[in-house]
């Protein structure tokens, strides 16, 4: 009964130009779902690597099978088929806890799909500020920080008082009782009094890396 | 037809003990009904300060007529009718910025009249964490410390993993927006990574203040 | 009783340097304290525009008074003292109605403050959808996107599908009943399908501004 | 204990008659539970079909051992027993996302029992806006649409700036974070824009196809 | 700075046609841009009826001076300017109580300048059944209900278990304390036993009216 | 447009018959309309004591000036017209704090135009539970308890583990910041360890005295 | 480490006399201790019926084994050791939906263990009226009704308004979407215009059955 | 790609100094993390103890097996490698029920790992006033007192009431429905009437356990 988009009249390129390709999300999808959109994309796009978020371990298991050369990230939930493309800018991508380091390594993956290197920091949060201070230079240099946090969800409005770069901030689901499921960190991030944050919802790693991959190629673009 | 509570036959000083006097909230009180309140507390005990709270502008005016030597803080709100204690101990009250003051105030004479001494430490936010970092010696050296902050209430955490001393966390209401009138500044602080944080209610200065005093109640009885 | 932050010992330039003045946030503090504010920023940093925000009208009129120069902007609620820089790279500023006007206008401002110059193109919501299909040129052309929509928030999410640019997103408290004072609008903007969207407070057009005019300035920087 | 309600003296068909027969929700049933009352209902109403929703494996299994002929949407979860009506009317169901499916076939389903036809147009989010363009003649035709749409949920609010057939819109429960279980899309269609919305419960397919059969019903007896 | 949307290039026809006029929505409007809308929209299109909803004394008071022959509802909040069409198709408008009034007559009025007649059944909330249960005849014969309750809302499901009438629910702001400002009655409403509701913002009744003027059209048009 | 109830054609006494009047519920009408009710009432009542509740200054102001012989109470806001019947059984009505006041004294009046005799117990909150231990074989002897409180509604919980009578719990809006406007004492109310407490909706002392009052008219009438 | 509370000096008789035995509430512990309770309770009290609810599976399995003559409830998950006292005074306990059986049997239960009769008369709702309506002979005859809803929880309103008898609302769980868990109920039983209704905790039984049998028995010991 | 915190440059005795060792929170961690965990930090600080929490089965036994010596607490989830050290003051920890042990004993464990001296006070709740009455003697020797409590928390507000002690509170998860995973009690406490209590995120034994070990450690230090 479903019919298919088929019959487009209007100007496509007009109205969805972008210029990124789709990701599958694969959180509510079947693994055999996941393999077949990341075939469909990846034989229309043979020169772009393709990427699929949040694959559980029958999906990753199934994708291995099908995808042998395919670069697959047991902690981060990522599957990617094909090359990568050449790095322009860079992203650093940075995280309060271990236990934040999921995320984080959606974000990483993510944002070498979209064309930019990452360097990930771990493990940097305020409770022991000496960790974090010990890291500014490499901050600094970024094009886009990704910050990753969970609990209290403090570490971005610390660093973004710390460097100018663009902070994108995520709050993780990390945490129990009042943490809310990633709420407080959220509602934290978004009431950071230094200026120069901005937030995506909760253990999105992958949209964080998105915004700060955009803004890494344009720095890239105008160089 | 209200009953006054007159017929108690229970040992009382068995079921309340605490040994602190009462304190008006003058809040929901009209400035007639403080002023009876803090006459009728200063009557029966005249050796000891009393003291009122969130005293309006009205309120405060009527108490100025009626006690003219009583202590009135007018960024605070508070009253005090009577010689304070000699301060035993120490706190430190710090606030994250300048529009936390009142809160951090009321604190400040709240822990005068509960008998210890208080050093108020202003405009310590995190956004510029060299300001928090120069008071670190004035901060160990207090037996509690009282810690104030709105919008994102991120002082406290930051603060409990630089010093070892017991931190009362006080959120205000300062803010806008996802800043919930405080709700997130307290969430904030209920998740606070650093362990050594207990918090109070969204403008509750009295409340926190009450805490710290009895601390360094206790360390100044031990010693 | 409160100590000035005068003590530090600290490297400050290590533990703080984003590079930006500081900014006057008026809506907690009285017109004098806001003017006296400016006055202090504005000696510090005589080459330099400083900036006021959330100003009302009593702030607005005093600023007049002791600033002639000062360019004021009614609706936004901005009050700049001093020269605005050279723009270097360009924001755009969008609204989806014309309620948003005031926190968008903020947004501009402070673009250019920050450095960068700015385009406001207003009334674009996506209930006709025609309006923000005919901008798409402009819009493809910034550097960095702030985009400000109250009721239902679904103008970003719309937009981030049409364009490749970085876009910041502005939930407005413009609504009503279960628009929740903005919350509504937050919720659409952080769950919205299409990526490279990041959000920052509601009405927060000053945050969104720098977050945006940094990435302008890095794209500058690199060209 | 438990008494049938048998002894009803009042005037039935005045207290109760909107003309539909009761429906079988599954959720908090047994599966012997569900056929016990799609067999009470069929055999008093031998000649229309009977609905049940939200079946799961285990009833739609019981039901298609006690009713082969049965049709049984395993994406959808409904079991209908007995021949469907000839369809009078038409309405489109219009989902945002393929993870928004089984809600839009509990609609479809329920649409046909209620006795008009349906017509599923899927996956046209906002995110790739020619999707929806594509299909606005098929809209337009409809006596009544019921839009499904999770995560951000603002398909219903676009789609409604450019038809004028009214609109139901279902929140679904699909995203994650600040999806809050479907809370995001309900409170993004409550406060679209456009108006001729109106929403149903969250992942309530079924009740939102009730709403537009009965107008597509209305519309059909007038005709 | 503000570019007006002149350069619209794509077919607006297709991308906008609902074939309703733009309304005003005076609530954040002042006065002078309130009549400046209703003048704009009513010279361009001469033929029909122009309406503001949300207008407050002040606003009633301008567009009375402008428009002396405007047809203005003190209760409801509403100013029409221009002849109501001919009204085809009927709604009926209920209250569950006399609060409710001003949302209901915004309905009422809002129902006519969409082209269909409305009939308004005043204070017939379940807390007294006969009263509603006297208005059955009324309800039943009408093209849609649009149903207005604040507190618990209760009303709308009763009604749909008695009528096969589309009901549109509007929760109201009535009530106190866990009335949360009309969120009890959303929430009775979403969940209403009875198939058939569907809801829409909290005291919009405008929005209600524009979805059950648009059924009685269709079914008008069919016959 | 609006129509009388006027057609019930309905056994009005099988669907309406709890026994009592109806009562005026000031708060969201003029003092016109509520002087209008009570005097319609009460003519066609001439026997009854006939209530309005929540006459806020003016309300109050207009009914002394229509009813000289009413019972008006100023601090609970009630107006009295007509005698009180002779009071059947006892209730008490126990309030936390003298903030609680105005409700309780709305649940006293409003028991006595329900028919029983009301004694009141003030400020008795768990802070001093020897007040509260003083009045246990008052407490007692009543055939309904009314607990009053705000802030953390902690009085009921205690009380019904020391007596048997039901206690029908108020929360009120006494408190600040976490106090959510009742909210938090209503959750405390409801999750009660003692059992025997239910719970009203936040400062309606009214619908807790005809919780109340009808358990003592019951006891009474079996007497 | 735990101390038993051995040495209690003051009159427990004074502290603690509501007349009830304690209960066993089982879904926090394991089915041993469940035993160990009821065993202990049952020999301290060899007189009286001892109750343990929300008893599940493994819970009801141990009892049978260790108490063969344990009347046990597998739908309401209830445990009675010991005789049932005589009933004195009768309650009625009604359901909105056959899903609400599980909460209304556990009320019933409980009734009977607190020694008054309980009438159980399910499945009147609101959806159907003349359901609820032919019921009201039984229910005016009750002293008090325990009316149990999940979804919109409408009919404890409803009932209010035809019957004089006291009702203790009791909202359920059951439900999905923006139900909330009972939240959706629980605020309309709070809401309900009909005065005379008061709420306990979600899925509450036992504690709704407690607050009618005191008024059960009241009414029984006066008569 | 995770690089080590490793070139700390700054001071870390200025910035991270509070005097504790480092905790494990095993929740987030596989069971072989925690133990690599405990085992780093136990052969950095050979002499002191080490402390993991919310260990579940599986870690646990892992623990066991990989330090047969450790002191295991099955009820609280706690391993402890190491000799505690000789405790200096006493706190003692108090419950309401049975069902909030667990809390409880990672709190006792917590304490005397930071170095001081825990009673515990098991199952005083409000409900039977009389057993908090009795052990009054113990709470008012302690240096500072935990109050554990679920569903209405308010135990801590009355024990404040009765004695002078500071009271950190920690709310349970313990409860149903609206006891909404802890939030009750939570707002209970932080809503308390009498003054000196100060609350923790929900079920953050360890965390209350740190705070007052510091106090009765500052206690000691002083005597």
């Amino acid at each position: 009964m479903t019919r298919p988009a088929s019959e487009i009249r209007l100007d496509t390129d007009r109205l969805r130009r972008p210029g990124d390709l789709e990701d599958v999300l694969a959180s509510h999808k079947t693994p055999e779902q996941t393999v077949a959109s990341l075939r469909g994309l990846s034989r229309s796009h043979a020169d772009r690597a393709v990427l699929a978020t949040r694959c559980d371990d029958a999906t990753r298991k199934e994708c291995r099978r099908h995808f042998p050369a395919a670069a697959i990230d047991d902690i981060g939930g990522t599957v990617v088929v094909g090359s990568l493309p050449d790095p322009r800018g860079t992203i650093a991508v940075v995280t309060a806890g271990t236990s934040d380091l999921p995320v984080a390594r959606e974000a990483v993956v993510t944002a070498q799909v979209y064309g930019c290197g990452a360097v990930l920091v771990a493990d940097v949060g305020v409770a022991g500020l000496h960790r974090l201070v010990g890291e500014l230079d490499t901050l600094t240099a970024a094009d886009a920080i990704v910050a990753v946090a969970g609990t209290d969800g403090a570490l971005p409005g610390v660093l973004a008082g710390l460097v100018g770069v663009p902070v994108i901030a995520v709050p993780t689901s990390v945490g129990y009782g009042t943490g809310l499921g990633g709420i407080a960190a959220l509602l934290t991030m978004l009431n950071a009094c230094a200026p120069g944050i901005s937030v995506v919802n909760i253990d999105n790693g992958f949209g964080a890396a998105v915004c700060a991959a955009r803004i890494a190629r344009r720095v890239a673009a105008a160089s």
